[in-house]
């Protein structure tokens, strides 16, 4: 596959400069780029790593001042963005031939959309409708009475139970457990008791569940991930838990039950949120943060228990000066036991 | 589904304040309730949301105080444990019908007791022996000569290796790997040596394994997990631990090789306790501690590294007072130095 | 199976102390080892539980001074690395028999070496390479194009995807998913954009995934884990690290993408490094560390922030001495507004 500069810049709404016949085969990052490569720099810090690029066009942002080094630029206002549109035309992703592989295992009253993908092995229970586009990989199970909308994408080894409400576009990727069971028990006469799960966990539009993650359904009520949240890897959502619209929750978070996550929140990686707290619209939490109370919106907490992440950094640099701390105070104390002494 | 209060009452050994003929038609919490629903509270801070429910019905603690506030009452010892029994009548838990899927595929010398259910897809190999009442889901795997006990539940996608022996009613929720190689290795010349792992892993009665958790089995001996047990998601046990009877492990708890815990321990999320520890039984260890020493009977310990409760809360709480801590201690050294100065 | 101590000897180039002639059944523990029994020893503090052993036979280091008490000694360069060669003579690893399994769907241009086994409803998909004596569990998914060495070990419900090049003797444990998508995205105009991830996974010789472990693919580049890396259960490298050869990567570690770790480095439980960070070689990082700047060769760092362990330990230390502290301050300050006072 091979376009020119002038082709590529028509998909992404740029502005050349330099020659727009330049032929362009593939895309790479700024360092590894050579001359028949396209590749992107998003603002100054990163125009420098241009000096010693082989690159042969890059996608620049509108006003930044570069020195083309050779390269044909592409102006656009997003290179980022820009670049992510053109890996799908490099790369278009691999889509399974719409249709339903000879072993899928289906169940009573099951509703398929129009160009639907079923993979190997796949096992859909009863009543379980699924979206027009929609693509369920090997080795999928599908529970019963489970919505799934339109373009979902369902990978190998994944699982949505019972009470599952899945939007448009969202992608479940391998070994992700959806509407699981949560941890729900009460004390019987002779040690812990289950109490059922009955609720629903809604997925809307355009939400991702990293690899192997686990999102508990309600216990009597909803556990909802609100359109166009991001979930990384090993993340655990426990039941009843609202997480709001375009979060991002990164790798192995992990958050007890009936917490509230206000839209856009951002969750560094190994954050765990105790339970039936409010996490403030925007609030940013620092990786391995543990939060024990609730955060106001749009606030940046961290540590555990986290606080704002300025007092935060200001005690975690002075933790470390602990030790020489101690002795200051020990010699003030020695100084004053001594200056009493000699006040005597 | 439809009953009288009173019918409602004879399976909770209840007694009825109000209407006995009023009739319920489903479950929910005090805030969601309507006129035809039940809900409960479990105490005075719970009771006082009754003022703005609309349920129909309620369980409330036998000694209680209460305004029913419209609501015909059930009284009962414990209204949770009451309400749990209620939405096993609503909601009777969803059993595949006995029997094995033709697409199963079953080793020589298999076992299968009475009712059994295995779903599509799903691997049992040889010499299995598998309890009455048991079901195991699609896409399961049972490994080479595993025991597993009567009314088992294997959900699908889950994994039992050789030297598993599985107690009577255990659930393992998706994904869960049970008595999976534990991370053992020697130096070798080249590099690391696998030590082959040979232990069993036990799972007593009444266990329950959280989706995508992972229990190793022993070395050369057993891992344990006591009877009554509840492990959430995405927890990881090692090799050779024994883990008491009736405790809780929270989401993401880690727990590393030799480790024993005892009875009705509570680890919070996140939890990590190093190898070759003792933990004793009742034992509470707050979310996201670091556990690197022994822990005494009944204590509750917070922190990493842990410390008991109090003083871990003590030192956070002081922790985030180092900045002005360390300007306080400025002062009084400029302090000690002036009066010095002014002494000579 | 029984075997004199001479014959077991010379299978690890073992020196006899003792009773040659002696019949060893199994292996067991020192504590729990039997008359039939052979066990090891690493050191003088081991040594001395043979005081209480029963063993028939004991593997001893070299040098050591020893109370054979009554057993047969059998004198090595290292016990363990012995006793997990004999291991494998008692018990060895099952190997399931050469074959493919009629129910495994294969793709289109697979290439199958010689001994290879595929498992019950293992899923192969086009172009897919596997080297000669390697394995495929049940339920195991192998996406398009993947190359596999040879005596690579996939166990059940692993999952490998597109992009993946597999070493020689690599070992995935079940849930592994490996060469899965990154957690890669850009704002667009209606919210976050997901960046197509296309780069490779590469897994050295020697290898080892823990269970329901991810490892992401590269994003443009490679993700790569150097030669006889093992990692345990339950941990996440993301999008383009590059893991050096023979390192430790405990239960629960999570590593963000762009992080470059050298060669036989030592990450403890829970351990999260921070993207884009260079941890040099043979670093060692104590469980649960919050890594968020560069390691240098060699050294061991601990905490959150993590900072060479030495310095963490005294801070850990004192930080429990925080609320005597700030009373000592307060009684230092009062001390001294007296004598100011007394000054006037």
């Amino acid at each position: 596959m091979e376009f020119s500069v002038e082709e590529l810049a028509q998909q992404v709404d740029g502005r050349v400069e330099g020659d727009p016949t330049r032929r362009v085969g593939g895309l790479a990052s700024v360092t590894s780029a050579g001359p028949a490569d396209l590749t992107y720099v998003v603002g100054a810090r990163y125009a420098r790593l241009l000096n010693d690029s082989r690159a042969g066009a890059v996608l620049v942002p509108d006003g930044l001042d570069i020195e083309p080094n050779g390269a044909t630029l592409i102006r656009v206002a997003s290179p980022e963005l820009a670049f992510s549109r053109l890996l799908e035309v490099f790369h278009p992703p691999r889509r399974r031939e719409p249709g339903i592989h000879p072993t899928a295992v289906l169940g009573r009253d099951v509703e398929i959309g129009d160009g639907v993908s079923i993979g190997p092995y796949a096992v859909i229970e009863d009543r379980v409708r699924i979206g027009a586009g929609s693509s369920i990989g090997a080795h999928a199970y599908i529970g019963p009475g489970v919505q799934l909308g339109e373009n979902v994408r369902a990978d190998p080894a994944c699982s949505v139970f019972e009470g599952a409400v899945i939007g448009d576009r969202v992608r479940l990727h391998p070994g992700a457990r959806v509407s699981s069971d949560g941890f729900g028990y009460t004390a019987g006469p002779d040690g812990p008791v289950k109490i059922q799960q009955i609720g629903r966990c809604v997925l809307e539009d355009d939400v991702e569940v990293g690899s192997n993650s686990t999102i508990d359904r309600g216990s009597l009520g909803d556990t909802v991930v609100g359109r166009g949240t991001k979930i990384d890897n090993l993340v655990h959502i426990g039941h009843n838990c609202k997480i709001g619209r375009n979060c991002f929750l990164v790798a192995q978070v992990g958050i007890a039950g009936s917490t509230v996550i206000g839209d856009g929140a951002r969750l560094g990686g190994q954050v765990g949120i105790a339970g039936h707290l409010d996490i403030g619209a925007g609030a940013s939490l620092g990786a391995k943060s543990g939060v024990m109370s609730n955060i106001p919106e749009g606030q940046t907490w961290s540590g555990s228990p986290a606080r704002p992440h300025r007092e935060w950094l200001r005690a975690s640099s002075a933790f470390y000066k602990l030790p020489e701390l101690l002795r200051r105070l020990d010699a003030l104390e020695r100084a004053a036991e001594n200056s009493d002494g000699e006040g005597n």
